[in-house]
């Protein structure tokens, strides 16, 4: 998918995208931790040996604001990259040093009943760290223009 | 509820909890929309007037992220407030001055069946503005500890 705008009739069930990768820091995540998410394992990292993480985690909130980023460079459809809203769920922490990507897929079209302009995308994106193990799995369902007529 | 650490056993079906407030602003806005959702309608006035919003918001991810903080400081339960997965709508936008407050109600109480010291909270978590409207709703799964035998 190039990185031109791009509209819900370019979009197909099944297409897969995959995004560029974010190496997270121990810094990143406790700013991020100290701004949004202020709880010890998170923040400390001798605390965080003792939590039920066993170690410095970054909050999920933060993979998911990560994996947001990736996909908005990944190449903004026309109008946008608008969730409407969303499942998410961490099947495990995000550690300091990870190196994140994102693969996504097109899981269903919807045009939209009550508009003639627009569609809603199902778009599942797994969050995937360096040893390929998924950190965050998303399942979205984004806003999406149809190409207006020329 | 108290700021103590609680427990699961402390939580019943039905129990509410409302969050302080905390009012966000356009730097904010545009703060988080520069490291995590660079998009036109979160970092530029002037765009976002001409785009699907019609005026600045703030992305939806830094609405989550807000209500998790303002969750945290209500109270941090025992081990932590730790959500394996949850569900999110973002009903309507988030703009610069509004002050946010989250009002939370406990759903469902499931004991774990395979762990016995602790289990899962569903609570679900309306995030509102001045005008008492909903920015955000999110159902989370929370992790919580039972109460250790004394």
């Amino acid at each position: 998918m190039a990185t031109d705008a791009y509209y819900f009739d370019d979009l197909r069930v099944g297409m897969r995208f995959e995004s560029g990768s974010h190496t997270i820091t121990e810094a990143e995540i406790m700013a991020f931790a100290a701004a949004f998410d202020p709880q010890p394992f998170h923040l400390d990292d001798e605390r965080a040996r003792d939590s039920i993480f066993s170690g410095l985690a970054a909050s999920g909130w933060h993979t998911a604001a990560i994996t947001m980023r990736l996909m908005v460079d990944l190449g903004i459809p026309a109008g946008g990259l608008i969730g409407t809203g969303c499942e998410v769920a961490w099947p495990r922490p995000t550690r300091p040093g990870d190196t994140l990507r994102v693969v996504s897929e097109v899981l269903e079209l919807m045009p939209s009943r009550s508009r003639n302009d627009r569609g809603v995308a199902v778009i599942r994106s797994e969050t995937r760290n360096q040893n390929d193990e998924i950190v965050q799995l998303l399942t979205a369902k984004m806003m999406a223009f149809k190409r207006p007529p020329s």
